[in-house]
C-alpha cells in the first residue's frame, strides 16, 4: 500500500518497495525554548534555516509544529508553512493537537499535506476525519484510544484497525492511514520495544497500511542515545516501519536507515549509501 | 537451546536468553600479514596484546586461527591457545580448515571449545565430528554443502538440518551445533542480506540452535562499512542471532550489539550498556 505526499511541485511516496521516508523532526517548540520565543515574536528565520538543512540532510518531509503557549497557533502555524514552502520543496507534515491549528494549515497548504495526529479516541476521530476528508490529506493515527496505550500488541493492533475502519466511514482509503505503532522508553519497561516490534508485525501482516514512528522516544532517559535509535530503527524496518520522525542531521540515525535500506534491497548498487557517504567525505 | 563453552575457569553460555556472544576475529593471519610472519617466526607478542584488547573490549570468546601458509600450522595453532590461555580467561574458537591443526589444538585445550567450522558437505562432516565428539566440543556448521551456498533459505535450511542430524547421529546434540546461515556481500547481490535473514528467521523456528555469523562479510566492498555491519546485526538479533565473529574494538558494532541486547529485553536496567558507556567516556 501506497500513500502519496505532495507540495506543490514534489510527490514523496510512502510504501513497502521504496526507500525509507524521513520525516525532519526539528521545526517543533517543543523542548526548544529559543525557537518558540521567536515564532511568537514573528521571527521565522529559524525555522527557515531549519527547514534547509533538514532537507540538505536528506528529510523527504517536515513535520511543522506551532504549539507555543498562550500564543496563536493558526496564525503561527499558516506562518510557518508559507515560510517553509518558501525555502523548500517538500511536502509536509501539519502537526498539532489544535483543530483549528491543523484546519488553518490545511486551508493555507497547496498539496497533499500528511496530519500528525489522531489517536482512535472516538471523539478525536470524529472532528479529524471530517478535515482529512476535506482537505484530502493523508493522517498518521496513534494506537491508544481512550484506555491509554495497551502494553499488549493485539490490542494496539485494534485500535489501528478502528482508526483504518473510521477512516473509510468517512471515505479516506486506507493507504491514506499511516499508523504509529507507539514507542515506549526502554529504561522504563524492558519490554517496550518488544511489544513495539511485535505490533508492527501484526499490523503490517493484518492492516497492510504505512507505518510511522518517533524514533527517538526508545531511549529516552539513557546516555548516548543515537546508536540506541539507530538499532531500534533497523529492527522495525524489518518488521514494516516505512517512515519515520527524526532528525537527519542526525548522521548515526540517517546511516541506519540508509545502511537498513540498502540490506533491505530497497537500495539498487548502494547509490543512495554511497551518496550519503560522498556528501559526508568531501571529495579532494 | 543452550551452548555451553568453557574455559579452565571460565563458563560462557550462547542461548536465546542470554546477552549476545562476541567471539573476537582479530587472531587470524588472513589480511594481517604482519600478524603471520610474527607468528611463524615465533613471535606471539601481538597475539597476548589481541586476547587483551579484544577481551577489555567485551570479547566473550577469543576466534584463534593459525592459518599461515607453508607453516606448521598444528604446532602454531598449540602455541597460539597456550600464548592467550595465559593472559586471558575466556573460552576459545578454534578457526582451520586443516584438521590436523584442530586435532592438535583440541587435544591442548583445557576446557570445552567450539571448534570453527564444518561444512554440510559429507567428507567434512565424518573428519570433523568425530573429532568433536572425542574432544566434548561444540561446533561452528555452516549452512552450504556439495552445491555451494544455495540462494535459497530453504535449502540452507535443509544444510542446516542435515549437519544437526548428522551431529546427533554422532553423539552430539544439537545444543553442541551452531549455525552460520552465511552473510553475503550485499554490493553484489541486493537480496543477499534478505535470504539471510529468512535463513535466521527459518532456522530459529524449525531448529531452534543457536546461530553465528561472521558480522562483517555483508559490506564488503562498500565505503563506510561499521554503520552497515551494525544495522545488520540488529535486523539478525532480532530473528536469532545469539553470537557472531567480530571485532569487539570496532566501538560501532559492539554498540550496537549492546543496544540490540537492551532493546529485546536482554540488558536490565540497561546495566551492560550504561558499563560500556561508562568505559568509552572516562568519568572525571
Amino acid at each position: 500500500m501506497e500513500t502519496i505526499l505532495q507540495s506543490k511541485t514534489k510527490t514523496v511516496i510512502i510504501g513497502p518497495e521504496q526507500s525509507f521516508v524521513m520525516i525532519g523532526e526539528r521545526i517543533n517548540p517543543s523542548g526548544r525554548k529559543k525557537l518558540g520565543l521567536e515564532m511568537a515574536a514573528g521571527d521565522f528565520s529559524r525555522v527557515r534555516r531549519d527547514a534547509e538543512s533538514q532537507v540538505a540532510a536528506g528529510a523527504h518531509v517536515l513535520d511543522v509544529n506551532a504549539g507555543i503557549p498562550d500564543a496563536d497557533e493558526p496564525a503561527l502555524m499558516v506562518q510557518a508553512i508559507k515560510t517553509i514552502t518558501e525555502v523548500v520543496d517538500v511536502p509536509l507534515c501539519l502537526d498539532s493537537s489544535v483543530i483549528a491549528a491543523l484546519e488553518a494549515g490545511l486551508a493555507a497548504y497547496q498539496g497533499k499535506a500528511l496530519v500528525n495526529s489522531v489517536t482512535g479516541e472516538d471523539e478525536r476521530l470524529e472532528l479529524l476525519l471530517p478535515l482529512i476528508k476535506k482537505y484530502n490529506a493523508a493522517v498518521i493515527g496513534m494506537a491508544n484510544d481512550e484506555s491509554g496505550i495497551s502494553p499488549d500488541p493485539e490490542v494496539r493492533l485494534s485500535v489501528a484497525r478502528k482508526i483504518v475502519q473510521r477512516a473509510a466511514d468517512h471515505g479516506i482509503p486506507a493507504s491514506d492511514v499511516v499508523i504509529d505503532p507507539l514507542t515506549l522508553a526502554i529504561a522504563t519497561d524492558s519490554q517496550a520495544t518488544k511489544t513495539t516490534l511485535e505490533t508492527m508485525r501484526l499490523i503490517q501482516r493484518e492492516l497492510g497500511v504505512n507505518m510511522v514512528c518517533g524514533a527517538s522516544n526508545v531511549s529516552f532517559g539513557l546516555p548516548d542515545r543515537s546508536p540506541i535509535n539507530a538499532a531500534f530503527i533497523s529492527m522495525a524496518m524489518q518488521n514494516g516501519l516505512t517512515s519515520a520522525i527524526t532528525d537527519p542531521t542526525n548522521a548515526v540515525l540517517r546511516q541506519a536507515i540508509l545502511a537498513s535500506d540498502l540490506l533491505l534491497g530497497k537500495d539498487d548498487y548502494a547509490m543512495n549509501w554511497i551518496a550519503d557517504f560522498r556528501k559526508r567525505i568531501p571529495q579532494t
